[in-house]
């Protein structure tokens, strides 16, 4: 359970904000999805403005996320999360790396094998490291989910592979896949020069999909290589999409495209998908970066 | 002459990226046009790498440019800005603000009237301070060049005032001025709701200027306040353009839509402009802040 930074004894970053004092942060990326991260002694609620502020690229630090470390009892650390825009994420894979890193770059004695509590339950972590460096990071990302009704899309059952979508005239052959949040995933000849800005939000609202969806445009390189560009549902395009990574990892073996160990090229890096075949669940790792360690001014 | 940060008493922090060390910065904006100012030892030639990932919005600390300090011999300091591409900036009204609060706030006993070395030569600036913070930094900016041939535009004579250039069927009246680069000023209705993006790119590279120009379009909102987008040179629309406001007050003086002292809105904030009727230079008053320092990981 942490209490404060083992780095400069400081401790109630957030609280320190209020009291006008400056705020130590850091800021970490993964495949290019940014994250200032702070240590916390209070949950994010009242903090959205504090995000919108931090998050901004040209006012303020500038980050995808304000990420909050919390003491958890479940687990060995609370992750929470506001978008840029101040409203809570549940999860994010490419935070969830960022975060274990922090912690074991921080932690003396830290264990390889981590739990991170987020607000979509207790997540299991492995550190992968290379001359006391963190290499890599495992998250295990849980189990697909096939089914029609509950990806949602506007059939009961499931597996939805290869179901044609027809946006404008065009026909997309769609592979429904949730990872917690909805995926379509097509394959294209050409992932790198799709006009993934054209059909990314066509078929974000597409009525086949309830709740809308995030859409994953992914060629085949090899047995064990996609290439993936992805349209987040109300972002647009971004650099990585970690949940994206792993539903077209399974797409593609649903498919008949692909082994079941996958390296996913995205715009931002890339990122290692195993669908495991003895226990359903999937393994997402990637890697995660300190950028740089800040004292920010607040409003001054 | 400054060879060493007066707050951590190091020196030397470009170097010290060379020698793999963490290297120590602030990251400063004006109107929302954002640095990263180092103190350094050397020229930034052969830092126009260090610029492109330093400035990186999502893999480095990101930021508009990299802002070198340099002893000087001809002034207070010297300034030096690797634009985030690596190429080099001659000058920017934004940055030089940035620059003199950056050095008032750090050297003891610094005066309120400091001179800073810039490629385009010294520049004078004047500090203005409330309860011990700089709140705003007066720029003397230059006269403004109103003939032709040296904006330059493809007329000899000048000043270019109310000037029909037609693009595609639609006649735009430009006063043409430069404060060291060319500026193309419309005044119109709105500039809120103008469609900058459509009509600023294609007014830029329009053959009527030679070298190109930046476009400002304006409102009168009073005598003594004007509305400003800027589409830049090179880069597109931008929050805030210095020499484009001194541009935009001096052709407001010139069409007889307002005195020679101004308060000229833009995006990213508000600048004061004054076109001195005594020595024909242009005076800009605007705010610089300090947001956070940082230490760089660098290439770890």
């Amino acid at each position: 359970m942490i209490r404060w930074c083992l780095r400069c004894h400081r401790s109630l970053f957030y609280s320190a904000v209020e009291r006008n004092m400056n705020m130590r942060f850091t800021k970490m990326q993964g495949l290019g999805n940014d994250f200032v991260v702070i240590w916390a002694d209070q949950s994010p609620e009242g903090a959205r403005d504090l995000a919108r502020r931090m998050c901004d690229r040209h006012f303020g630090v500038g980050a995808d996320g304000l990420v909050f470390l919390l003491p958890s009892n479940a687990g060995d650390v609370q992750m929470r999360i506001l978008n840029s825009d101040g409203s809570e994420a549940e999860q994010c894979g490419n935070a969830i790396r960022c975060v274990a890193t922090y912690y074991y770059e921080r932690i003396s004695g830290a264990r390889r094998e981590l739990s991170v509590e987020t607000k979509a339950g207790l997540q299991k972590v492995w550190l992968e490291t290379k001359a006391g460096q963190v290499s890599g990071v495992r998250v295990d990302m849980g189990e697909p989910i096939l089914e029609g009704k509950r990806i949602p899309v506007s059939l009961d059952d499931g597996p939805v592979v290869d179901h044609p979508v027809e946006v404008e005239g065009t026909s997309f052959p769609i592979t429904a896949v949730s990872m917690g949040n909805p995926h379509a995933v097509i394959f294209v000849e050409d992932a790198a020069g799709y006009p993934v800005e054209t059909w990314g939000p066509r078929l974000e609202k597409h009525p086949f999909f309830p709740n809308h969806t995030n859409v994953e445009f992914v060629s085949v390189r090899a047995k064990d290589e996609l290439e993936m560009r992805v349209w987040e549902r109300g972002v647009g395009q971004t650099l990585a999409c970690g949940t994206g990574a792993c539903a077209s990892a399974v797409a593609a073996v649903l498919n008949g495209e692909t082994g079941r160990q996958v390296l996913v090229h995205l715009k931002g890096g890339g990122l290692t998908i195993e669908w495991d075949e003895s226990d359903n669940r999937v393994y997402m790792t990637g890697p995660a970066q300190t950028v740089f360690e800040g004292e920010w001014a607040g409003d001054r």
